[in-house]
Protein backbone atom coordinates (compact mmCIF):
# COMPACT_ATOMS: atom_id res chain seq x y z
CA UNK A 1 0.00 0.00 0.00
CA UNK A 2 1.82 3.33 -0.71
CA UNK A 3 0.62 6.04 1.55
CA UNK A 4 0.53 9.96 0.49
CA UNK A 5 0.64 11.76 3.61
CA UNK A 6 -2.09 14.33 3.60
CA UNK A 7 -0.83 17.02 6.59
CA UNK A 8 0.74 19.63 4.54
CA UNK A 9 -2.52 21.40 3.27
CA UNK A 10 -4.08 24.72 3.79
CA UNK A 11 -7.18 23.03 4.02
CA UNK A 12 -6.40 21.99 7.35
CA UNK A 13 -5.57 23.88 10.45
CA UNK A 14 -2.92 26.03 11.02
CA UNK A 15 -0.96 25.38 7.58
CA UNK A 16 -2.18 28.22 6.22
CA UNK A 17 -0.43 30.78 8.40
CA UNK A 18 2.52 28.25 8.64
CA UNK A 19 2.43 28.83 4.46
CA UNK A 20 1.99 32.49 4.28
CA UNK A 21 4.92 33.12 6.63
CA UNK A 22 7.36 30.97 4.78
CA UNK A 23 7.63 28.66 8.05
CA UNK A 24 10.35 26.56 7.48
CA UNK A 25 10.46 24.23 10.60
CA UNK A 26 6.55 23.99 10.46
CA UNK A 27 6.09 22.41 7.47
CA UNK A 28 9.53 20.36 7.89
CA UNK A 29 8.53 18.83 11.20
CA UNK A 30 4.79 18.06 9.48
CA UNK A 31 7.13 16.45 6.34
CA UNK A 32 9.41 14.47 9.01
CA UNK A 33 6.47 13.31 11.41
CA UNK A 34 4.64 11.69 8.15
CA UNK A 35 8.19 10.00 7.20
CA UNK A 36 8.48 8.71 10.55
CA UNK A 37 4.98 7.50 10.48
CA UNK A 38 5.60 5.56 6.69
CA UNK A 39 4.15 7.68 4.02
CA UNK A 40 5.69 6.98 0.72
CA UNK A 41 4.89 10.54 -0.78
CA UNK A 42 4.24 13.69 0.99
CA UNK A 43 1.27 15.33 -0.40
CA UNK A 44 1.90 19.55 -0.57
CA UNK A 45 -1.29 21.57 -1.12
CA UNK A 46 -1.94 25.20 -0.69
CA UNK A 47 -4.68 25.48 -3.16
CA UNK A 48 -6.52 27.48 -0.64
CA UNK A 49 -3.66 30.35 -1.49
CA UNK A 50 -4.76 31.05 -4.43
CA UNK A 51 -3.32 34.39 -4.58
CA UNK A 52 0.06 33.33 -4.10
CA UNK A 53 -0.12 29.57 -4.85
CA UNK A 54 1.99 30.06 -8.11
CA UNK A 55 4.71 30.98 -5.58
CA UNK A 56 3.78 28.72 -2.28
CA UNK A 57 3.33 25.17 -3.86
CA UNK A 58 7.28 25.64 -5.23
CA UNK A 59 8.49 26.64 -1.95
CA UNK A 60 6.41 23.84 -0.56
CA UNK A 61 7.75 21.29 -2.37
CA UNK A 62 11.62 22.43 -2.04
CA UNK A 63 11.36 22.89 2.32
CA UNK A 64 9.24 19.14 2.38
CA UNK A 65 12.48 17.66 0.32
CA UNK A 66 15.15 19.64 2.46
CA UNK A 67 13.29 17.91 5.75
CA UNK A 68 12.89 14.18 4.08
CA UNK A 69 14.44 11.88 1.88
CA UNK A 70 10.83 11.36 0.05
CA UNK A 71 8.82 12.27 -3.51
CA UNK A 72 6.48 14.45 -2.91
CA UNK A 73 2.60 14.43 -4.35
CA UNK A 74 2.01 17.71 -5.79
CA UNK A 75 -1.82 18.81 -5.41
CA UNK A 76 -2.93 21.72 -7.52
CA UNK A 77 -5.86 22.75 -9.44
CA UNK A 78 -3.72 25.54 -11.57
CA UNK A 79 -1.56 23.50 -13.75
CA UNK A 80 0.38 26.59 -13.62
CA UNK A 81 0.95 26.10 -9.94
CA UNK A 82 1.76 22.18 -10.79
CA UNK A 83 4.31 23.09 -13.03
CA UNK A 84 6.19 25.44 -10.75
CA UNK A 85 6.07 22.66 -7.94
CA UNK A 86 7.41 19.92 -10.66
CA UNK A 87 10.49 22.15 -12.09
CA UNK A 88 11.97 22.20 -8.08
CA UNK A 89 10.78 18.74 -7.32
CA UNK A 90 13.65 16.17 -6.99
CA UNK A 91 13.06 12.56 -8.15
CA UNK A 92 9.69 11.43 -9.60
CA UNK A 93 6.52 13.37 -8.29
CA UNK A 94 2.81 12.19 -7.89
CA UNK A 95 1.06 14.84 -9.87
CA UNK A 96 -2.43 15.31 -8.64
CA UNK A 97 -4.56 15.18 -10.96
CA UNK A 98 -5.43 15.05 -14.52
CA UNK A 99 -8.90 14.09 -16.14
CA UNK A 100 -10.54 13.52 -19.60
CA UNK A 101 -11.52 16.91 -19.41
CA UNK A 102 -9.94 18.41 -22.83
CA UNK A 103 -8.57 21.76 -21.05
CA UNK A 104 -7.19 19.60 -17.81
CA UNK A 105 -5.34 17.20 -19.66
CA UNK A 106 -3.57 19.37 -22.58
CA UNK A 107 -2.25 21.65 -19.85
CA UNK A 108 -1.30 18.52 -17.73
CA UNK A 109 0.37 16.27 -20.12
CA UNK A 110 3.25 17.55 -21.08
CA UNK A 111 3.95 18.18 -17.40
CA UNK A 112 4.05 14.62 -16.99
CA UNK A 113 6.14 13.47 -19.94
CA UNK A 114 9.06 16.16 -18.98
CA UNK A 115 9.14 15.05 -15.45
CA UNK A 116 8.76 11.55 -15.88
CA UNK A 117 6.52 11.32 -12.47
CA UNK A 118 3.09 9.62 -11.89
CA UNK A 119 -0.53 10.95 -12.07
CA UNK A 120 -3.06 11.04 -10.42
CA UNK A 121 -5.94 10.53 -12.75
CA UNK A 122 -9.81 11.61 -12.32
CA UNK A 123 -12.68 9.99 -13.56
CA UNK A 124 -14.34 13.24 -15.21
CA UNK A 125 -14.52 14.33 -18.38
CA UNK A 126 -16.20 16.90 -20.62
CA UNK A 127 -19.42 16.03 -21.22
CA UNK A 128 -20.16 14.05 -18.03
CA UNK A 129 -18.25 15.99 -15.47
CA UNK A 130 -18.25 13.50 -12.18
CA UNK A 131 -20.60 10.73 -13.38
CA UNK A 132 -23.24 9.33 -11.13
CA UNK A 133 -22.74 5.87 -11.80
CA UNK A 134 -20.35 3.08 -11.95
CA UNK A 135 -20.47 2.06 -15.71
CA UNK A 136 -19.82 5.98 -16.37
CA UNK A 137 -17.03 6.22 -14.43
CA UNK A 138 -15.39 3.12 -15.73
CA UNK A 139 -15.64 3.96 -19.59
CA UNK A 140 -14.20 7.27 -18.40
CA UNK A 141 -11.39 5.70 -16.61
CA UNK A 142 -10.33 3.04 -19.05
CA UNK A 143 -10.85 6.30 -21.91
CA UNK A 144 -8.09 7.82 -20.23
CA UNK A 145 -6.48 5.26 -19.29
CA UNK A 146 -6.06 4.57 -23.58
CA UNK A 147 -5.08 8.46 -23.91
CA UNK A 148 -2.70 8.41 -21.26
CA UNK A 149 -1.10 5.41 -22.85
CA UNK A 150 -1.40 6.75 -25.88
CA UNK A 151 0.67 9.79 -24.73
CA UNK A 152 3.47 7.66 -23.66
CA UNK A 153 2.07 6.87 -20.18
CA UNK A 154 2.54 3.38 -19.12
CA UNK A 155 0.09 1.54 -16.56
CA UNK A 156 2.47 1.49 -13.84
CA UNK A 157 2.29 5.26 -13.48
CA UNK A 158 -1.24 5.93 -13.39
CA UNK A 159 -3.01 5.96 -10.14
CA UNK A 160 -7.15 6.12 -10.72
CA UNK A 161 -8.72 8.24 -8.31
CA UNK A 162 -12.62 6.96 -8.50
CA UNK A 163 -13.83 9.84 -6.90
CA UNK A 164 -15.54 8.78 -3.56
CA UNK A 165 -18.60 10.83 -2.06
CA UNK A 166 -20.62 10.57 1.22
CA UNK A 167 -22.93 7.83 1.61
CA UNK A 168 -24.89 10.09 3.37
CA UNK A 169 -25.84 11.81 -0.27
CA UNK A 170 -26.38 8.87 -1.65
CA UNK A 171 -26.74 5.39 -0.06
CA UNK A 172 -24.81 3.82 -3.34
CA UNK A 173 -21.97 6.20 -3.00
CA UNK A 174 -19.87 3.30 -1.39
CA UNK A 175 -20.55 0.91 -3.66
CA UNK A 176 -20.12 2.87 -6.72
CA UNK A 177 -16.44 3.14 -5.92
CA UNK A 178 -16.18 -0.34 -5.14
CA UNK A 179 -17.55 -0.95 -8.45
CA UNK A 180 -15.55 1.48 -10.06
CA UNK A 181 -12.13 0.47 -8.88
CA UNK A 182 -12.73 -3.36 -9.95
CA UNK A 183 -14.26 -2.31 -13.67
CA UNK A 184 -11.13 -0.44 -14.20
CA UNK A 185 -8.65 -2.92 -12.58
CA UNK A 186 -10.36 -5.84 -14.89
CA UNK A 187 -9.43 -3.67 -17.86
CA UNK A 188 -6.03 -2.16 -17.03
CA UNK A 189 -3.44 -4.47 -15.59
CA UNK A 190 -0.71 -2.98 -13.21
CA UNK A 191 -2.83 0.31 -12.54
CA UNK A 192 -2.97 1.45 -9.80
CA UNK A 193 -6.10 3.26 -7.53
CA UNK A 194 -6.08 5.90 -5.15
CA UNK A 195 -8.58 7.63 -3.33
CA UNK A 196 -9.47 9.75 -0.21
CA UNK A 197 -11.71 7.83 2.22
CA UNK A 198 -12.47 10.52 4.77
CA UNK A 199 -15.75 12.12 2.46
CA UNK A 200 -17.38 8.98 2.14
CA UNK A 201 -18.62 9.29 6.00
CA UNK A 202 -19.33 12.97 5.84
CA UNK A 203 -22.67 13.58 7.70
CA UNK A 204 -22.36 10.66 9.62
CA UNK A 205 -21.12 9.90 13.32
CA UNK A 206 -18.36 7.37 13.75
CA UNK A 207 -16.31 8.76 11.05
CA UNK A 208 -13.41 6.75 12.04
CA UNK A 209 -14.93 3.85 11.90
CA UNK A 210 -16.72 4.38 8.69
CA UNK A 211 -13.58 5.58 7.28
CA UNK A 212 -11.12 2.49 8.45
CA UNK A 213 -13.96 -0.31 7.51
CA UNK A 214 -14.16 1.75 3.91
CA UNK A 215 -10.60 1.21 3.46
CA UNK A 216 -10.59 -2.41 3.95
CA UNK A 217 -13.41 -2.83 1.07
CA UNK A 218 -11.50 -0.70 -0.91
CA UNK A 219 -8.17 -2.70 -0.38
CA UNK A 220 -10.22 -5.69 -1.51
CA UNK A 221 -11.46 -3.40 -4.93
CA UNK A 222 -7.76 -3.45 -5.41
CA UNK A 223 -7.23 0.27 -4.24
CA UNK A 224 -2.95 -0.05 -3.43
CA UNK A 225 -2.55 4.18 -2.59
CA UNK A 226 -4.48 5.95 -0.30
CA UNK A 227 -4.07 9.75 1.03
CA UNK A 228 -4.32 9.92 4.64
CA UNK A 229 -2.97 11.09 7.96
CA UNK A 230 -0.26 7.99 8.67
CA UNK A 231 -0.28 8.78 12.12
CA UNK A 232 -3.79 7.72 12.12
CA UNK A 233 -3.14 4.37 13.85
CA UNK A 234 -7.05 2.95 13.25
CA UNK A 235 -6.59 3.60 9.26
CA UNK A 236 -3.42 2.29 9.25
CA UNK A 237 -3.90 -1.19 11.64
CA UNK A 238 -6.62 -1.59 8.99
CA UNK A 239 -4.34 -1.81 6.00
CA UNK A 240 -1.97 -4.21 7.83
CA UNK A 241 -4.67 -6.09 8.74
CA UNK A 242 -6.43 -6.12 5.21
CA UNK A 243 -3.46 -7.20 3.33
CA UNK A 244 -2.55 -9.70 5.59
CA UNK A 245 -5.72 -10.82 5.45
CA UNK A 246 -5.90 -10.83 0.99
CA UNK A 247 -2.48 -12.13 1.06
CA UNK A 248 -1.14 -9.36 -0.23
CA UNK A 249 1.52 -10.09 2.74
CA UNK A 250 2.99 -13.40 2.73
CA UNK A 251 3.43 -14.56 5.91
CA UNK A 252 2.03 -11.54 7.89
CA UNK A 253 5.46 -10.51 7.67
CA UNK A 254 4.38 -6.85 7.68
CA UNK A 255 1.59 -7.33 10.11
CA UNK A 256 3.73 -8.64 12.83
CA UNK A 257 6.28 -6.12 12.46
CA UNK A 258 4.07 -3.53 12.76
CA UNK A 259 2.21 -5.24 15.74
CA UNK A 260 6.02 -5.32 17.17
CA UNK A 261 6.26 -1.57 16.64
CA UNK A 262 2.72 -1.15 18.52
CA UNK A 263 1.32 -0.15 15.31
CA UNK A 264 -1.68 -1.66 15.77
CA UNK A 265 -2.90 -0.77 18.87
CA UNK A 266 -5.89 1.60 17.95
CA UNK B 1 -27.21 -9.18 8.96
CA UNK B 2 -28.21 -12.82 10.77
CA UNK B 3 -26.52 -13.10 14.14
CA UNK B 4 -25.73 -16.51 15.89
CA UNK B 5 -25.08 -15.97 19.04
CA UNK B 6 -21.89 -18.52 19.88
CA UNK B 7 -21.74 -18.05 23.80
CA UNK B 8 -23.35 -21.60 25.13
CA UNK B 9 -21.01 -23.81 23.72
CA UNK B 10 -18.97 -26.34 26.44
CA UNK B 11 -15.83 -25.56 24.87
CA UNK B 12 -16.14 -22.00 26.35
CA UNK B 13 -14.88 -21.73 30.32
CA UNK B 14 -17.99 -22.27 33.01
CA UNK B 15 -20.29 -23.29 30.45
CA UNK B 16 -19.39 -27.37 30.59
CA UNK B 17 -19.66 -27.33 34.45
CA UNK B 18 -23.64 -25.44 34.20
CA UNK B 19 -24.26 -28.02 32.00
CA UNK B 20 -23.68 -30.66 34.16
CA UNK B 21 -24.81 -29.45 36.88
CA UNK B 22 -27.81 -29.06 34.43
CA UNK B 23 -27.58 -24.63 35.83
CA UNK B 24 -30.99 -23.15 34.37
CA UNK B 25 -30.16 -19.47 35.69
CA UNK B 26 -26.53 -19.70 33.75
CA UNK B 27 -27.57 -20.85 30.77
CA UNK B 28 -30.97 -18.42 30.73
CA UNK B 29 -28.79 -15.76 31.40
CA UNK B 30 -26.21 -16.22 28.30
CA UNK B 31 -29.36 -16.65 26.10
CA UNK B 32 -31.16 -13.54 27.29
CA UNK B 33 -28.10 -11.17 27.33
CA UNK B 34 -27.12 -12.68 23.75
CA UNK B 35 -31.01 -12.06 22.61
CA UNK B 36 -30.75 -8.27 24.48
CA UNK B 37 -27.38 -7.72 21.98
CA UNK B 38 -29.31 -8.76 18.91
CA UNK B 39 -29.22 -12.38 18.23
CA UNK B 40 -31.62 -14.12 15.89
CA UNK B 41 -30.18 -17.60 16.78
CA UNK B 42 -28.78 -19.17 20.16
CA UNK B 43 -26.35 -21.73 19.51
CA UNK B 44 -26.27 -24.45 21.62
CA UNK B 45 -23.32 -26.90 21.33
CA UNK B 46 -22.68 -29.54 24.02
CA UNK B 47 -20.08 -31.40 21.97
CA UNK B 48 -17.53 -32.18 24.71
CA UNK B 49 -19.73 -33.88 26.76
CA UNK B 50 -19.52 -36.98 24.10
CA UNK B 51 -20.91 -39.11 26.69
CA UNK B 52 -24.38 -37.15 28.00
CA UNK B 53 -24.62 -34.57 25.08
CA UNK B 54 -27.74 -36.63 23.39
CA UNK B 55 -29.14 -35.85 27.15
CA UNK B 56 -27.61 -32.23 27.59
CA UNK B 57 -28.14 -31.02 23.87
CA UNK B 58 -32.06 -31.00 24.63
CA UNK B 59 -32.35 -29.92 28.01
CA UNK B 60 -30.27 -26.88 26.71
CA UNK B 61 -32.53 -26.08 23.79
CA UNK B 62 -34.94 -26.26 26.19
CA UNK B 63 -33.84 -23.92 28.64
CA UNK B 64 -33.25 -21.49 26.11
CA UNK B 65 -36.12 -21.11 24.87
CA UNK B 66 -37.98 -21.00 27.92
CA UNK B 67 -35.49 -17.83 28.38
CA UNK B 68 -35.84 -15.99 25.14
CA UNK B 69 -38.75 -15.95 22.36
CA UNK B 70 -36.07 -17.42 19.79
CA UNK B 71 -34.64 -20.21 17.50
CA UNK B 72 -31.83 -22.48 18.39
CA UNK B 73 -29.01 -23.24 16.02
CA UNK B 74 -28.23 -26.49 16.93
CA UNK B 75 -25.15 -27.73 16.71
CA UNK B 76 -23.46 -30.88 16.97
CA UNK B 77 -21.38 -33.18 15.12
CA UNK B 78 -23.56 -36.01 15.92
CA UNK B 79 -26.68 -36.37 14.36
CA UNK B 80 -28.35 -38.58 17.26
CA UNK B 81 -27.57 -35.23 19.30
CA UNK B 82 -29.08 -33.11 16.66
CA UNK B 83 -31.99 -35.08 16.28
CA UNK B 84 -33.17 -35.36 19.90
CA UNK B 85 -32.32 -31.01 19.99
CA UNK B 86 -34.73 -30.87 16.95
CA UNK B 87 -37.69 -32.89 18.65
CA UNK B 88 -38.18 -30.41 21.34
CA UNK B 89 -37.27 -27.51 19.34
CA UNK B 90 -39.95 -24.87 19.13
CA UNK B 91 -40.68 -23.14 15.62
CA UNK B 92 -37.75 -24.02 13.01
CA UNK B 93 -34.51 -24.39 13.92
CA UNK B 94 -31.15 -23.74 12.44
CA UNK B 95 -29.48 -27.15 12.36
CA UNK B 96 -25.36 -27.17 12.54
CA UNK B 97 -24.71 -29.21 9.97
CA UNK B 98 -24.60 -31.14 7.09
CA UNK B 99 -21.91 -31.92 4.40
CA UNK B 100 -21.98 -33.81 1.19
CA UNK B 101 -20.37 -36.93 2.68
CA UNK B 102 -22.55 -39.79 1.86
CA UNK B 103 -22.90 -40.73 5.42
CA UNK B 104 -23.84 -37.45 6.99
CA UNK B 105 -25.75 -36.30 3.95
CA UNK B 106 -28.17 -39.43 4.43
CA UNK B 107 -28.30 -38.88 8.58
CA UNK B 108 -29.33 -35.23 8.79
CA UNK B 109 -31.20 -34.55 5.31
CA UNK B 110 -34.51 -36.50 7.03
CA UNK B 111 -34.04 -34.55 9.88
CA UNK B 112 -34.45 -31.28 8.05
CA UNK B 113 -37.35 -31.74 5.64
CA UNK B 114 -39.42 -33.09 9.26
CA UNK B 115 -38.27 -29.78 10.99
CA UNK B 116 -38.83 -27.76 8.60
CA UNK B 117 -35.20 -25.92 9.49
CA UNK B 118 -32.45 -24.01 8.05
CA UNK B 119 -29.38 -25.69 7.49
CA UNK B 120 -25.61 -25.19 7.39
CA UNK B 121 -23.93 -26.98 5.22
CA UNK B 122 -20.15 -27.20 4.92
CA UNK B 123 -17.93 -27.69 1.65
CA UNK B 124 -16.71 -31.19 2.59
CA UNK B 125 -17.78 -34.11 1.23
CA UNK B 126 -15.89 -37.78 0.94
CA UNK B 127 -13.23 -37.35 -1.90
CA UNK B 128 -12.14 -34.13 -0.54
CA UNK B 129 -12.22 -33.95 2.53
CA UNK B 130 -12.31 -30.43 3.33
CA UNK B 131 -10.16 -29.28 0.21
CA UNK B 132 -7.60 -26.56 -0.06
CA UNK B 133 -8.78 -24.57 -3.09
CA UNK B 134 -11.53 -22.07 -3.71
CA UNK B 135 -12.32 -23.97 -6.97
CA UNK B 136 -13.23 -26.86 -5.47
CA UNK B 137 -14.78 -25.30 -2.05
CA UNK B 138 -17.18 -23.71 -4.73
CA UNK B 139 -18.06 -27.00 -6.96
CA UNK B 140 -18.75 -29.18 -3.45
CA UNK B 141 -20.84 -26.16 -2.71
CA UNK B 142 -22.91 -26.30 -6.04
CA UNK B 143 -23.16 -29.75 -5.61
CA UNK B 144 -24.39 -29.82 -2.13
CA UNK B 145 -26.88 -27.12 -3.01
CA UNK B 146 -28.38 -29.05 -6.25
CA UNK B 147 -28.42 -32.30 -3.75
CA UNK B 148 -30.27 -30.65 -1.02
CA UNK B 149 -32.55 -28.45 -3.78
CA UNK B 150 -33.45 -32.09 -5.17
CA UNK B 151 -34.23 -33.58 -1.77
CA UNK B 152 -36.98 -30.15 -1.60
CA UNK B 153 -34.99 -27.72 0.54
CA UNK B 154 -34.85 -24.42 -1.03
CA UNK B 155 -32.05 -21.68 -1.37
CA UNK B 156 -33.40 -19.58 1.08
CA UNK B 157 -33.07 -22.60 3.79
CA UNK B 158 -29.39 -22.89 2.94
CA UNK B 159 -26.34 -21.42 4.73
CA UNK B 160 -23.07 -22.50 3.24
CA UNK B 161 -19.93 -22.43 5.26
CA UNK B 162 -16.89 -21.63 3.57
CA UNK B 163 -14.65 -23.04 6.62
CA UNK B 164 -12.59 -20.74 7.56
CA UNK B 165 -9.09 -21.14 8.18
CA UNK B 166 -5.93 -19.34 9.99
CA UNK B 167 -3.74 -16.87 7.58
CA UNK B 168 -1.43 -18.16 10.05
CA UNK B 169 -1.40 -21.39 8.45
CA UNK B 170 -1.40 -20.43 4.85
CA UNK B 171 -1.31 -16.90 3.60
CA UNK B 172 -3.96 -18.01 0.94
CA UNK B 173 -6.88 -18.99 3.66
CA UNK B 174 -8.25 -15.86 3.81
CA UNK B 175 -8.83 -15.16 -0.10
CA UNK B 176 -9.70 -19.04 -0.23
CA UNK B 177 -13.02 -18.27 1.67
CA UNK B 178 -13.87 -14.91 -0.14
CA UNK B 179 -13.70 -16.78 -3.44
CA UNK B 180 -15.69 -19.52 -2.53
CA UNK B 181 -18.46 -17.31 -1.21
CA UNK B 182 -18.60 -15.23 -4.48
CA UNK B 183 -18.13 -18.30 -6.64
CA UNK B 184 -21.42 -20.38 -4.79
CA UNK B 185 -23.27 -16.84 -4.12
CA UNK B 186 -23.08 -16.26 -8.32
CA UNK B 187 -24.12 -19.73 -9.10
CA UNK B 188 -26.88 -19.80 -6.73
CA UNK B 189 -29.44 -16.63 -6.25
CA UNK B 190 -31.10 -16.48 -2.83
CA UNK B 191 -28.12 -18.42 -0.90
CA UNK B 192 -26.62 -17.61 2.52
CA UNK B 193 -23.38 -17.49 3.59
CA UNK B 194 -22.66 -17.98 7.38
CA UNK B 195 -18.94 -18.97 9.19
CA UNK B 196 -17.43 -18.80 12.59
CA UNK B 197 -14.50 -15.87 11.83
CA UNK B 198 -12.54 -15.97 14.51
CA UNK B 199 -10.47 -19.00 13.03
CA UNK B 200 -8.86 -16.52 10.91
CA UNK B 201 -7.14 -15.02 13.14
CA UNK B 202 -5.49 -17.97 15.22
CA UNK B 203 -1.54 -17.95 16.54
CA UNK B 204 -1.35 -14.26 15.25
CA UNK B 205 -1.54 -10.86 17.62
CA UNK B 206 -4.19 -8.30 17.98
CA UNK B 207 -6.95 -10.74 16.72
CA UNK B 208 -9.68 -8.41 17.68
CA UNK B 209 -8.59 -6.13 14.71
CA UNK B 210 -8.14 -9.14 12.01
CA UNK B 211 -11.50 -11.06 13.30
CA UNK B 212 -13.11 -7.62 12.24
CA UNK B 213 -11.51 -6.29 9.26
CA UNK B 214 -11.98 -9.71 7.91
CA UNK B 215 -15.78 -10.00 8.50
CA UNK B 216 -16.68 -6.70 6.56
CA UNK B 217 -14.31 -8.44 3.76
CA UNK B 218 -16.70 -11.24 3.98
CA UNK B 219 -19.89 -8.77 4.29
CA UNK B 220 -18.57 -7.63 0.82
CA UNK B 221 -18.33 -11.10 -0.77
CA UNK B 222 -21.69 -11.34 0.11
CA UNK B 223 -21.51 -13.20 4.02
CA UNK B 224 -25.16 -12.26 5.47
CA UNK B 225 -24.77 -14.42 8.71
CA UNK B 226 -22.16 -15.03 11.12
CA UNK B 227 -21.79 -16.64 14.74
CA UNK B 228 -20.18 -14.53 17.04
CA UNK B 229 -20.49 -12.96 20.35
CA UNK B 230 -23.02 -10.22 19.85
CA UNK B 231 -21.94 -8.43 22.84
CA UNK B 232 -18.54 -7.84 21.42
CA UNK B 233 -19.19 -4.16 19.87
CA UNK B 234 -15.86 -4.34 17.77
CA UNK B 235 -17.67 -7.08 16.03
CA UNK B 236 -21.29 -5.53 15.45
CA UNK B 237 -19.75 -2.21 15.44
CA UNK B 238 -18.08 -3.54 11.75
CA UNK B 239 -21.33 -4.92 10.73
CA UNK B 240 -23.15 -1.90 10.86
CA UNK B 241 -20.44 -0.09 9.24
CA UNK B 242 -20.03 -2.33 6.44
CA UNK B 243 -23.62 -2.53 5.98
CA UNK B 244 -24.01 1.28 5.56
CA UNK B 245 -20.99 1.33 3.08
CA UNK B 246 -22.07 -1.36 1.00
CA UNK B 247 -25.75 -0.07 0.87
CA UNK B 248 -27.51 -2.71 2.42
CA UNK B 249 -28.90 -0.17 5.11
CA UNK B 250 -30.71 2.09 3.16
CA UNK B 251 -30.53 5.70 4.54
CA UNK B 252 -28.03 4.09 7.16
CA UNK B 253 -30.63 3.97 9.22
CA UNK B 254 -29.64 1.26 11.39
CA UNK B 255 -26.06 2.52 11.74
CA UNK B 256 -27.75 5.71 13.13
CA UNK B 257 -30.00 3.68 15.29
CA UNK B 258 -27.20 1.21 17.08
CA UNK B 259 -24.57 5.07 17.27
CA UNK B 260 -27.75 6.58 19.46
CA UNK B 261 -27.84 3.32 21.64
CA UNK B 262 -24.02 3.42 21.79
CA UNK B 263 -23.57 0.30 20.17
CA UNK B 264 -20.40 2.18 17.66
CA UNK B 265 -18.29 2.95 20.82
CA UNK B 266 -15.89 0.12 20.12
Amino acid sequence: MVIVGEKINTSLKGVTEAVRARDVEFVANLAKYQAECGAHYIDVNCGTLVDEEILALPWLVETVQLAVDLPCCIDSPDPKALAAGIKIHKGRPLINSITNENGRYKEVIPLLQESGGNIIALVIDDEHGMPGTADLRIKIGNDLVKRLNADGIENGRIFIDPLVQPISSSPDKGVIVLDTIRGIAEANPAIHFMCGLSNISYGLPQRKLLNATYLSLCIMAGLDCAILDPGNKKMTANIYAAEALLNKDEYCTEYLAAFRKGLLDA
